[in-house]
Order: structure tokens, then C-alpha cells, then sequence
């Protein structure tokens, strides 16, 4: 069974833990997001490619999801004393290991996707961890300025971080997610280099040679959606059949603040609003919370099976559970 | 009272300290050697730079002369779990962070003058810290390969580390210093890129409007001699009254191997050796030690001024003696 799964950081790499448990024979291939990469002190940082080789290979911070275990901060403390970058975005010194190697590897030519089938072979992650691309596609943010959180561009007013003159400007994704912790709505975001962007190398093979696809509950707009905008692999999607897991239950994302991002695009923040986003051309098949089970009757996403189960990944049984449910609908799709 | 001091590592830090005890109100500019530098794990390494500046600046480890006080090393524990370029150098955490910001600033365009400037807000090292050049200067060490030790290329024989076959390859000097610890005899150095570099900004200007030059007892070949390769340093020098520390006491290096860089160009490891290597049109005054007194009636060092002073640096304080009677010889003969 050859499964392909566009992925996110924690929850796609905690939804991809409960997959490899419930298929350990499986073929999966993991098309990660990149769109969320930053140089920092000259090191090619990969978040969410690092999450989920970390996360599957045994090396992660369980509790942040993200991040090394039991890392320390001997390197960052000391670029602190020098007055050197940004202070806002943690790196341990493990983690630091990893930066450094990837961007030597970057720096003596080797393309990401190469950089990042090194990096594995340590950790030996149990699926194949293909960057979106071997481009350099960076997710800006432009803020919309106002403070008021509702993602509309209105009245100014308040004394919120940033409110007013921010409006309008442009900033990089880990800036705006980071540093202000998405404090500051986003009027919208560009995925710079991504309509000049190529798949890397066995993107669109691993699309095509898919029994199914599977989409982890990660961000649609900055982690989902950054993929999908690197041309060919949304076509390529769109042949296959296609089951996603809602990263919004209730009304609140299960983790992130996919609303922020959801906002900033006018769509509800809702299993239905994810879904319809989505949208039927893509997808095929869509998990809900119990919660959320209505959404089987909603309008907008004739053309979807929903089926309703609970969807809170509470631990790695509850998470299983959901890539099961997950690959029975795929299976039930495709039969 | 101005000072310019070329300096090498440990033996030049050492040596600057005491200076700076005997004239706190001297301006000193200190000329450092880079040809020991290293690209490693993509990062700009300068051993000698930041020796001389942890040492000035209260940041060295005491025991082993350089790197970071109390250091850690989580980073190399890591990149050595990847596989991941050369085990044989030691780089700490806190060291890795000075690395990152120095190299950070150089793929930012600053030249490594700039950079060092920019670490040294942080070190305050009490002199001006100038690389010899900005430009790439390095130094390769072409193996003798007969492996006795005596730097003759002979006949091939026994057992030792790459005896025989590397004989006429050419390495980093930081591969046969470090890796191979000067174990395979060197046939000759070549400062690689010398002849095309430019003195770095303020190295010229340092001596000529330098009161006088001392010599630390750094390495006189892979060290002070690298700094002398640069087109105009030698000739600015000749035009000063130079004072240099004897770096071999009767007939052994203090420290270091430098009694394996002299073989290979054929220069005796004493005392006068050393002077005469260095020759009259160079050098002024010249302090031995004690034991090596009679260096004053060797007919090679005719017009330099030799005293003999104790010159093992055991302390502070008798580091400080020897800077003092390096700064009286040069005042005398300027009088």
C-alpha cells in the first residue's frame, strides 16, 4: 500500500506516528512544508520538515512537538551576549546540529530534498520525507494592522502590539506566527517563490503511484495550502483519491492558530469551512469531530463523504484511532 | 606610547597580557594570523583571532589556552551522530555561537576585519584586534612523508601514521596540526592566497605610526612568518624598531611544535636559529632566555641587540617580567 501525505508540523507528524502504527507495512511518503523555513544566523532552519523527521524518529521535544529532547541552550545564550539576530525564535544546541548540517550540505550544492535524505538517514523516520520543493518558497504574512482580531482590516484603534502603523507591511511567516504569536491579524499571505517553484524530485511520482492521500489536521492555509500552491502538485492531488482529517473541531483549531490563518482568507473556521475550502475537486473523503457530525448534511461539501470520529490526537491510541478511521475511509472511497 | 604586536595564538594571548599588565596606557594593535583559518561545518573558524581575543577578554579556558571557558559540547556530539564532516576539531558550544555570528557577518559582506571589530564590542579585549588580511589566506603544509621526524623525505619506512604515501600531499594546516599532530614531517607551507592579499584596513597604519614592534613568541613560521607573507607587512615592519620574543628555550619550543615547522625550512630550533631566520634587516633587539645567553655572541645575529632574560611565561606575573624587558630592550634601542 503506497500512501502520500502532505504534512504540516506537529500534527501532521503526530497524525503520521498514528498512520505508521496502524500501516506499518505501508509505503508512505511525506511531502513537507517549506513554505516556513528561515535563515537564522545563517542556518537553514526547516521546521516543519525537522518535526516530523524528529517526531518519527524518536529525537523530538514531546511536550513543545517541536524542538529536540532534553535540548540545552548553550549557543543561543552566547549569539544573545553578542547582540547577534533575532532573540525570538528558540534553537537548541541538538537542534542546532541539524541547521548546520543541512545548510553546509545546501552550501556545497546539494539540493534540500538531498540535504534532508542525510539528515534522515540518522533518524530513520519509517517514511520517505520529501521537501514540497528544492526552491526557495517563503510563506510573507501582510498584516492587516488593526489589533482587533477579527482579521478585517477596520477602524484603528487599541493599544495591542503593533496596532496601526503595522498594516500593510509584510513580514516573514515565523515573525508573524512566532515573534508576535499571530497577534496582529493577517490580511493575507504570499507564498513568495512559489509560482516559480518545481516539486522536488519524486513529489509528483509519490503523488502519482499513491493508492491515497492522506491530509493530516495540519494548517490548511500555511502548511496545507503552501504545498498546494507549488504548481502541479494540486492537479496531481486532485487525480487520486483524497481523505482529510478537520484540524477544527468545535470551532477551534485542535492546536496552532489555523483560525488566525483561516480568518485572513474569510473562511469560517469550521470542519465545514476547511472542507469547502478544500473543496470537492480536491478532496474526496473528510474525518470530523462527534461534535461536528452535522456537517455530513452541510450543502457545501456535496461531493465530500464526512464521516464524524473523535479527532482529538489526546494520545498516541486516540491518534492511531484517527489514522485508522482515516484509512478506512480512503480504502471505502476507493473500492 | 603605540605598540603593534603580530601575533599568532596561545604563546602571542599570553605574551599581550602581560604586555597590557606592564603598559595599561599604551595603545596596542595586535596583527593576528589567519591562515589557521578553517571553514568547518560551513562555519568561518579564526583560532587565533579568538584566542587572542577569549584571552584579552576573560573568556578563555585557563587550562588548554584556547576555545570557550567551561564549555560545552552538545553541538559536536550531534553533528558527529549525523556523520557529519571532520572529528578531529573541537569546537564548544559557546565557541560554535562566535563562529555562527562571525560567519553570519561575512555572508553579509562585511569583511573579516569588520567582524572581528563586532566581536570584540563583546570581548573588549583592551587592544585594537586587526586580521593580517581580509582577504582568504591558507595555510597548507606539503608532507615530507618519511615519517622520522627529521623533515629530511627519505627513504620510506616503518609503521607510523601515514608514512610513505603522503609524501608530497598537501593538507590544511589545521589537518596536520591538529588531525595528524605534526606527526608526518612537513617538507614545506605554502600560504596559499598570500601573494594577492592586501593588509586588512589599519595594519599598515598601525606600523607605521607604531613607537616600536614587538614579536611575541608565536610560531615564527605558521604564524608570525604567515603574517610576513602578506605583500607590505615585512617592509613596514623593517622601517620600525622590531623587539621579537625567542620561542624556543634551548633548543625546544615552549609550546607547540614549532621545532617541526622550522625543520621543514631547514632553520635550527634554537634561539638563534630562530633571530637569524628572522635576520638583522628584520629585527632589532631579541630576548632569550637565560640558558641560551650565549645567542648574544653568535656571529649570525651581528646588529641584533640580545638579552637574556627568563622567558618561560610559568605566570602572570612572570609573563608581565618578560613583556617589561621587551619593552625596555625596545625603548633602549630607539633611544
Amino acid at each position: 500500500m503506497r500512501i502520500t501525505v502532505p504534512a504540516g508540523g506537529v500534527g501532521g507528524a503526530r497524525f503520521l506516528r498514528g498512520l505508521i502504527a496502524e500501516a506499518p507495512d505501508a509505503e508512505i511518503t511525506v511531502i513537507g512544508n517549506t513554505g516556513d523555513d528561515i535563515t537564522l544566523f545563517g542556518l537553514h532552519v526547516s521546521p516543519d520538515l525537522d518535526t516530523v523527521m524528529y517526531t518519527l524518529g524518536g529525537g523530538i521535544n514531546e511536550e513543545q512537538g517541536w524542538g529536540r529532547t532534553a535540548d540545552t541552550y548553550h549557543v543561543l545564550r552566547e549569539l544573545a551576549a553578542y547582540g547577534a539576530g533575532p532573540d525570538w525564535f528558540s534553537l537548541g544546541d541538538a537542534d542546532i546540529a541539524t541547521h548546520l548540517y543541512r545548510t553546509s550540505m545546501l552550501a556545497a550544492g546539494l539540493p534540500l530534498s538531498a540535504a534532508t535524505a542525510a539528515l534522515c538517514q540518522r533518524w530513520r523516520p519509517g517514511v520517505t520525507l520529501l521537501p514540497m520543493s528544492d526552491d526557495r518558497v517563503e510563506t510573507h504574512v501582510v498584516l492587516a494592522g488593526d489589533g482587533d482580531g477579527d482579521g478585517a482590516a477596520g477602524a484603528a484603534g487599541g493599544a495591542t502590539h503593533g496596532t496601526g502603523n503595522e498594516a500593510g507591511r509584510t513580514v516573514h511567516f515565523q515573525e508573524w506566527w512566532v515573534r508576535m504569536g499571530a497577534g496582529v491579524p493577517a490580511a493575507g499571505f504570499d507564498f513568495a517563490g512559489a509560482a516559480e517553484a518545481t516539486p522536488a524530485p519524486g513529489v509528483l511520482e509519490a503523488l502519482a503511484e499513491a493508492d491515497f492521500v492522506l491530509l493530516p489536521p495540519s494548517n490548511p492555509v500555511v502548511s496545507i495550502g503552501t504545498i498546494l500552491a507549488v504548481p502541479g502538485i494540486a492537479d496531481a492531488m486532485r487525480a487520486k483519491t483524497v481523505v482529510g482529517v478537520s484540524p477544527i473541531i468545535g470551532g477551534a483549531p485542535v492546536r496552532g492558530m489555523a483560525d488566525k490563518c483561516l480568518a485572513a482568507l474569510g473562511v469560517a473556521a469550521s470542519a465545514v469551512g476547511v472542507a469547502a475550502h478544500y473543496g470537492p475537486d480536491l478532496l474526496d473523503g473528510w474525518l470530523v469531530d462527534e461534535q461536528d457530525k452535522a456537517a455530513a448534511d452541510a450543502p457545501e461539501l456535496a461531493g465530500i463523504t464526512v464521516r464524524a470520529v473523535p479527532l482529538y490526537m489526546s494520545s498516541p491510541v486516540a491518534t492511531a484511532a484517527i489514522a485508522r478511521a482515516a484509512l478506512d475511509l480512503a480504502q471505502d472511497l476507493r473500492s
